[in-house]
């Protein structure tokens, strides 16, 4: 237990950004209690962005330079960085991070993949890793692999890699949501699930004795389904309001998970990193510089992101 | 002109498959009037999965072989091959084909990807070239790559085809759908686009360069966009029955445009051949040999492929 172990930390993401925007603008409309939340932020960065109105606790962090709306710059991206260093630092119940540039921070040297790899550096121990999952409701989506090249995601799949991040969506189900024996389906990583090889041997050679692993372990999970039917039941059910037929989907690549999801629950769409002793949520936006500093960004998955800690 | 000019030819597909299941029951719901349709298939095969209302002409096929509902045989194979020649040779105004068996095709000797490519060997002349478009309403989705294994997307991509590819689509918008100056939405091939060449190289050396050079031909397309955000815009509307924002969108790969439009259109996605001098359109999805002879094959991506000729 520490001062924040029951707290809510909020960073605010990229300076240049829509990331301190949407926060003001979440906080405002939820009205959330001050007490629940801390800010990890800049004062100047938040007033230039809107104004809070109620007193949140801010944990400053230096940020001398000038704030440029659609800047990529190394000093921002730095600055983005050690939001979530001090984060990681607090020990906080959950983490909810506003959107970085992954350009940005790569260009202050930190060569990281995302937000996901970063936390994951921090907080990790004793051989745990983060897993990045896509929530709204209860439609959930597992990555088994995330910002790679499309023609890289085939040699970044093997029979281990599956099998781990099963085990660990399944701890996070068991540890964390209470579901005892959660219901996994796997999307097939080529078309018509390569159709008995006809089109890739990935299904053959890595997918299914890795499925055929975890199934040993007691976990419940579908063959690899061709992805471009597989969505269909659950996002109709989705839609109708009903509840989806599986308890999380698992995705080979970024697009396949994220195509579905974001299509039909649009803004509603959370980013969650699960697998580290700290739940962190995320928009599942970017940091949108195109609009920055215009006043104009929609906060609505920024405020999923904060309920989804709430509740 | 001919017999058949008028005509719109419907093949069975895999006599092993539910298309003579799903043939009979869209032709029965719809109720067409037996001058409009030519039916290529066999008296046998049609007898094994239901009963037509209306007495409808018949090009007999032979098919000497037993019907065995849910088998991949080269005979069944050769048997939807030779409905697709026959298809072709009588020239109709559409073509309308129930699901085949690739597998069934390839035992059969006859070594095509899918009909798409069959009716391409029949009928393509100077220089004409198949295209795979996916339609639900006015959501349509032109893949650049068709049945290909994941991995090997990258290296199927190059300019010239993707120039080629946009140019018959604008043909078809012009002179099929008298859309004179249509709009296009492309996806990236990699996730966040390559985020500036971070994920993946080919939206720099390959895709804009191929965009520009359309756009200089007067085509109207966007430059490669983020595959998991771009059709959230047109997946609400279509949700609302509001009018998509692009005429179409262009996808990298199978899933990628297919994930979107079937999770949401169901089974009302038709496919289309276009890019021929006949269109040809189909149900979305394949011979459901798991389902074949139950009689509870559901006809309503068939019963959509048939009206898109009608109307």
């Amino acid at each position: 237990m520490n001062k924040y172990s029951n707290k809510i930390a909020i960073t605010t993401g990229d300076p240049n950004g829509i990331g301190a925007e949407i926060t003001i603008k979440a906080l405002n409309l939820l009205n959330i209690p001050p007490k629940d939340i801390v800010l990890i932020s800049n004062t100047k960065v938040l007033n230039t962005y809107g104004q809070l109105n109620n007193n949140y606790e801010l944990i400053e962090i230096d940020y001398p330079e000038k704030i440029i709306p659609g800047e990529i710059g190394a000093n921002a991206g730095d600055f983005s960085f050690q939001l979530l260093k001090k984060a990681c630092e607090i020990k906080p119940k959950f983490i909810i991070t506003a959107p970085t540039s992954k350009e940005a921070m790569n260009l202050a040297g930190h060569k990281f993949n995302g937000q996901t790899e970063v936390l994951e550096k921090f907080l990790a121990h004793d051989g745990q890793k983060a897993e990045m999952l896509f929530v709204s409701k209860d439609f959930r989506i597992l990555l088994l692999t995330r910002h790679c090249a499309l023609k890289d995601v085939s040699k970044n799949l093997n029979k281990s890699i599956i099998i781990e991040k099963v085990e660990r969506l399944r701890s996070y189900f068991q540890n964390k949501l209470f579901i005892k024996k959660p219901s996994f389906a796997l999307c097939a990583l080529n078309p018509h699930a390569g159709e008995n090889g006809l089109m890739g041997d990935e299904e053959e050679k890595i997918i299914i004795p890795a499925i055929e692993a975890v199934r040993n372990r007691g976990i419940n999970i579908t063959n690899p389904l061709p992805a471009d039917t597989l969505f269909i039941d659950g996002v109709q059910k989705y839609l109708r309001g009903e509840k989806i037929p599986y308890d999380c989907y698992i995705a080979c690549y970024h697009d396949q998970g994220l195509i579905p999801i974001k299509s039909v629950a649009s803004e509603k769409t959370v980013n969650m990193t699960i697998g580290l002793d700290i739940i962190r949520t995320s928009p599942s936006h970017g940091t949108a510089f195109d609009i920055a500093g215009k006043n104009i960004a929609n906060p609505e998955s920024m405020i999923e992101a904060i309920k989804y800690c709430l509740y």
